[in-house]
């Protein structure tokens, strides 16, 4: 057996943890796999003191020396957030070790550079965890579906959102109840901006965009809606309707036929996170709780779906460890895996021409005509209406209305001319429809 | 841009003319994603004057002349069937050329020769299409969770015998009527042997064992029962107890603590296809039709589900298309990617020595004392009952049994005894029972 390859920790925290307990548990098996055993050489935490069960001579404050150090092959960051992790991971990089991280949130803000530093250095940058924990979808989407056109990803990719709506809609709670009973549960973090506002969703919803349509997306290329104006009437409204409320990441390649004024030839991408109704057969309608799920339309594939644990330690650990194994075969091979790349840079759709569907619910005055003043107001926006219910009671109605496929702008436009309307009496809850045929 | 890399093409039925069309489609794309244009070198067939698709110079029927000329780089081969399959891979490795392959049968005899041919040889040897179609699945296995420890792969891996569960569980219908139905709907064939009697999931079965568990499994190894003997009966009583009767393929990591006589130390592996109930809340059992589903356990990942079509022209073309993108992103990077190893070499445990539970079904006296007496037989073959359910009407009963998990042998030997037994005018339905808590 050969020496060693030698992995640098950056981070021990839940995570980084787990990824040091398998590596000792499963020594055997990963050397068998690997061809070469695989030694930690050095974990860089802020507080050594609170590592009790890492060997004090495996344990440094000082990051940047031991990403860099002559004798270390690999680096497994995860530490989270852009600094230090991205000045590490580039210094690392250009030292010639490959790197494994799970940050989302730097891979979402600054893919771009990480991936332009792998390629001119030639070494390997994977990051199988910085999506869906430990569901194995990043791999699958930049290498067994290399041979295939990506048209769509949804995925349901924060656990704490799905919690709290898969809660919403057993128990019938407000987003503001069922928001404390996650913090109770431990589900949602004290200060649930991350998951609640959907940035977490955003960051992972740019990450699968890039990869599925070989296209440079940041993060703030993605539309962002979070859940905290998800009312139980829209849960209930969903449920008359046969659907459930989801937090999506939403990536689609739109076709140049659906017209864009701001991209009028080609096909662009559209990349948006926002809660949406869809159809309680579809298969991210069973998912629940903090699983996650991500669906993914192929031209030749047709429709997959990949489901799993999105979060925890060890979820998280077992992709970081896969990755760890490719990275280390490459290694021993001499190459480096394949890249991603941008080669395709489709411009990405603003939110405004992004064909959307609506779900509007109305009370109205129960008067004739009503029904249709309102119709004449999305068809004044060219807004097709797929499916109307009204249901009288007293002197009042309640109109619900699913549309057709429109751009985004000219349905939120729609929605504002009902609000000042004198025969609508209020707007009970308007919500994105999707995955409806 | 650099010299083309050539394919050589075996077969050209429903797959391969998908294959080929889409080489064509996503030219452009595959250039890009690989680094350098792929190339169709010849496509050999039995019966040129079949395929006036495909340009004459192209076509031959020479195939092992084609495998092996010194310009061909891959070759993809979609015949099926043992030879002359095996013959050409063999010639097309020892030649050089790296192998994409759909062929299940193939793969399960022979897997280990081709592996030990390809790593001989120093080239690579894919097959995602061999099992659950468009399904990125092996690579996955093969990677992704290469830094994990697998307990357990269970499968819905044949679509036409999920169609015919399907139907039967919709329509009330037994296993004749709804097989009729699947011919005429096209979704069996007209000599429904391979799929009904369980060939072809156990095919995949071995293949998915091999890999899950770094083992050599062979076809041969697989405990195998189709579906004929499926009643109408016994789809109602998985109804009546919440679950629903599916086609498994299942492959599990047996601790050496499930004594098993045959391998007395450390842990073996147990691969079956049968048909089993599984509860409604499962997540395969909402797999219905021709879809297929793959859910893994893994001791750090937890529980994941894959998800998509199983079979078709497109879906298995695109399966082919992402390996040979890997293959040729390899060759041009002048590596094998990894091979699959058996390096762990579990032992094969025998059916009779694997852990499984049964529901039993049947119609007795309705006096006292025959629960006592039936119960009596269980416990003497060692089988722990888990529930029973007695519904007494006039003089009969009918007992609904689920036990918990025993060597298979055990409860087999127990159906035995109960239909010997005087009380017990008749044992309605028996099926093996997974996935319940």
């Amino acid at each position: 057996m050969s020496a060693p390859l030698k992995v640098a920790l950056l981070g021990c925290g839940t995570v980084g943890s787990a990824v040091l307990r398998l590596l000792s548990e499963q020594a055997a098996d990963l050397t068998a796999r690997i061809g070469r055993p695989v030694e930690v050489a050095g974990v860089a935490v802020r507080r050594p003191d609170r590592h009790p069960e890492v060997p004090a001579e495996l344990l440094t404050t000082d990051a940047h020396t031991l990403v860099t150090r002559p004798d270390v092959d690999l680096v497994v960051e995860v530490i989270g957030g852009i600094e230090p992790a991205r000045t590490l991971l580039l210094a690392a990089m250009a030292a010639g070790k490959s790197v494994v991280s799970a940050n989302k949130a730097l891979l979402a803000d600054e893919g771009v550079t990480l991936h332009t530093a792998a390629a001119d250095a030639g070494v390997d940058l994977y990051y199988e965890a910085a999506v869906a924990g430990a569901i194995p979808l990043l791999r699958p989407l930049r290498e067994s579906l290399a041979g295939d056109q990506l048209r769509r990803v949804v995925g349901i990719v924060n656990g704490t959102t799905n919690y709290i709506l898969s809660s919403m809609a057993e128990t019938g709670a407000g987003f503001g109840e069922a928001l404390a009973e996650a913090t109770e549960a431990g589900y949602a973090e004290a200060d649930p901006t991350a998951d609640v506002d959907g940035f977490d969703a955003a960051a992972k919803a740019a990450i699968l965009a890039s990869l599925a349509f070989h296209s440079a997306v940041h993060a703030s290329d993605v539309y962002r809606e979070g859940i905290s104006a998800v009312s139980a009437t829209d849960v209930a409204r969903a449920a008359e309707i046969g659907c459930t409320v989801k937090l999506l990441a939403i990536c689609e390649r739109v076709p140049s036929s659906t017209g864009s004024p701001t991209h009028p030839t080609g096909d662009s991408i559209a990349v948006r996170v926002h809660p949406a109704m869809i159809p309680t057969s579809h298969p991210l309608a069973a998912v629940n709780g903090a699983f996650n799920a991500v669906f993914v339309e192929a031209e030749a594939a047709g429709q997959l779906m990949f489901y799993g644990q999105g979060a925890g330690g060890e979820p998280t650990a077992s992709a970081v460890l896969g990755d760890l194994v490719a990275v280390a075969r490459n290694r021993v091979s001499g190459v480096a895996g394949p890249n991603a790349t941008g080669y395709a840079a489709l411009p990405t759709r603003p939110m405004a021409e992004t064909p959307t569907r609506y779900h509007v619910s109305l009370d109205v005055a129960d008067k004739p005509g009503v029904l249709a003043t309102v119709a004449q107001e999305f068809a004044a926006q060219g807004v097709s209406i797929a499916t109307v219910r009204q249901d009288g009671h007293g002197d009042a109605a309640t109109l619900v209305i699913v549309t057709h496929s429109a751009p985004d702008a000219a349905l939120a436009a729609t929605v504002e001319r009902l609000r000042g309307m004198a025969a609508v009496r209020g707007v009970t809850s308007v919500l994105r429809v999707e995955g409806l045929a």
